[in-house]
């Protein structure tokens, strides 16, 4: 079904009820990358970006999940040091429904001066957090045990109720290590050394800046799949990368981050793990057989178009 | 005069009057890292952060300049791969006295539920992001002429304005290159190739994640200063660094950053130029005669502590 820039050439909007509909009624949810230079200058309700909006609040999907994995066949490609690199494995559970991304009000008003004023409201009530926090507890659980909640509750009010639940509800998880750390400090560490990193569990806006950090430090930005999951309906399962409208149609995009996504779907979306295990495990097969789109090319591999990419995979499977 | 943890101690608040009205007084004014394990759990009035706080807002130093450059002796003290580090030499200039940090409404308060819900407003009127857009244009112009505005246009209200805004003030700096950026984007081309940044301008909450981040990826966060601004009054100097209260008392901190920020003082804040470039070509030159704090260290130069780099400091100037 057609959504963001698609959509606004088809049908005037980014986001068409019929889509959502399809989408709402789906087990699952696969997509595609959205945006684009051509809808750029376009308002903001007509913004391809919308429908990402919408589907995530409409959906109810407040748990995003984020991997950032450094494979083995890749540890070259991080700007980081290898040996800074090299291991790293982490999972940022983000909350995606709430803080300042939904919070009212919200808006540009003339104040009492005749001037221009631009708010923006960071919220969170108790139910979002605990809710946010049990995934990560969850997570970290069935993964290395240790759980770094980011927030920034030596300025932030919401930040010190964030913290606050989520401290709360570490005596329900005591097989999981629990810390604490303020977000410049995250953004600091994640380059001095990922490897410190399990689960970590942050707010909407905390959550995009240092899941970007992260994905880039495994220097493999077009690998990375994500999750978004809600309490009882379908889950939405995409590419953290964008649409990358620089190389758009000209067969070079990789496109592994879509493929994961799909294993992704499998295993969070459907409960199928074993299927999502072929699917990576095919992906892992073709980086070993030296196969490599332009963005994690490195001498001595073999530089491929997506296309051909997508059939050495299958080849794998 | 004390603030933070010292005054906590001495007279039972973070910010004694009599510690302000002689800051307020002064031409400049140089600070030291606050805070430390012991203050930790106080509430959050009663934090040596609090002094932080006070300073900025009520002294208005509402430009905060955080340099982050590799110096060609310490380019491999980065955790980035030397090629990626090596001549980085950006200039970050973030809002200070607004946005999040100070925004009203916010308090954690009962909603009509009966739930606890934290709040912080983001916000920022037309003549905020004016003046600090201006002090970023006149940076970047006495730098290499670029300059990159950070923020999240694409989702938050205030940051849609804050563009409107810098934009609107480009045609008064034609010998300035500006272009727009995410600040999820941001945190990614930070570590993907940081030296394509000369001047970055941004709210408080991203200047405060972004320069932590910028500052690591120099490898050196002992050794970067800061300076904050205001209209008119005195300015305030400081380290980046924090306290670092697990090496307190242990003649182990890097006391460059200190020196640095006094360089700046006298650079900034009482345009003596000429003494600023002495104190800082007499750190360089003790960098270049080897001498090394831990937090810099590297096989081939000689370890020292705290007192020992002050003294040769000293010694070459
Ligand atoms: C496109 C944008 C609105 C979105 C976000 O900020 O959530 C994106 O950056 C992401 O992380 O999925
Ligand atoms: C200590 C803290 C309140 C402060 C801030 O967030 O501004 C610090 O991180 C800084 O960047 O100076």
């Amino acid at each position: 079904m057609p959504v963001g820039g698609a959509a606004l050439d088809l049908v005037g909007v980014p986001m068409p009820e019929e889509s959502f509909t399809a989408a709402k009624n789906s087990d699952a949810i696969l997509l595609g990358a959205i945006g684009g230079y051509k809808w750029d200058k376009n308002e903001k309700h007509l913004r391809p970006e919308m429908a990402l909006f919408y589907l995530r609040r409409d959906l109810k999907v407040f748990a995003n999940l984020r991997p950032a994995t450094v494979l083995p066949q890749l540890a070259d490609a991080s700007t980081l040091k290898k040996e800074v690199a090299e291991g790293v494995d982490m999972m940022i559970v983000r909350e995606l429904t709430g803080g300042i991304y939904f919070g009212e009000p919200r808006g540009i008003s003339i104040n009492e001066n005749g001037e221009e004023v631009g708010i923006s409201t960071e919220i969170y009530a108790a139910h979002e957090i605990d809710r946010i926090a049990r995934v990560a507890f969850e997570t970290a659980r069935k993964r290395r045990g240790k759980l770094c909640s980011v927030d920034k509750a030596n300025v932030l009010d919401a930040s010190v109720l964030w913290r606050k639940r989520v401290t709360a509800l570490a005596s329900e998880y005591p097989d999981v290590e629990l810390s604490h750390m303020y977000v410049d400090n995250a953004a600091m560490q994640l380059i001095r050394d990922p490897k410190q990193f399990d689960t970590i569990v942050t707010n909407n806006i905390f959550g995009d800046i240092l899941s970007d950090e992260a994905s880039m430090i495994t220097g493999s930005i077009g690998m990375l799949p994500s999750a978004s999951l809600s309490e009882s309906g379908p889950g939405l399962f995409e590419p953290i990368h964008g649409s990358a409208p620089d190389i758009a149609g000209q067969d070079k995009a990789n496109p592994l981050a879509t493929i994961l996504s799909a294993a992704m779907l499998l295993k969070y979306g459907l409960g199928e793990e074993k299927a999502a295990k072929r699917i990576e495990d095919a992906v892992m097969d073709a980086l070993s057989r030296g196969f490599r789109t332009g963005d994690i090319y490195s001498p001595g591999n073999k530089l491929v178009g997506c296309k051909e990419m997508g059939e050495e995979v299958l080849k794998s499977v």
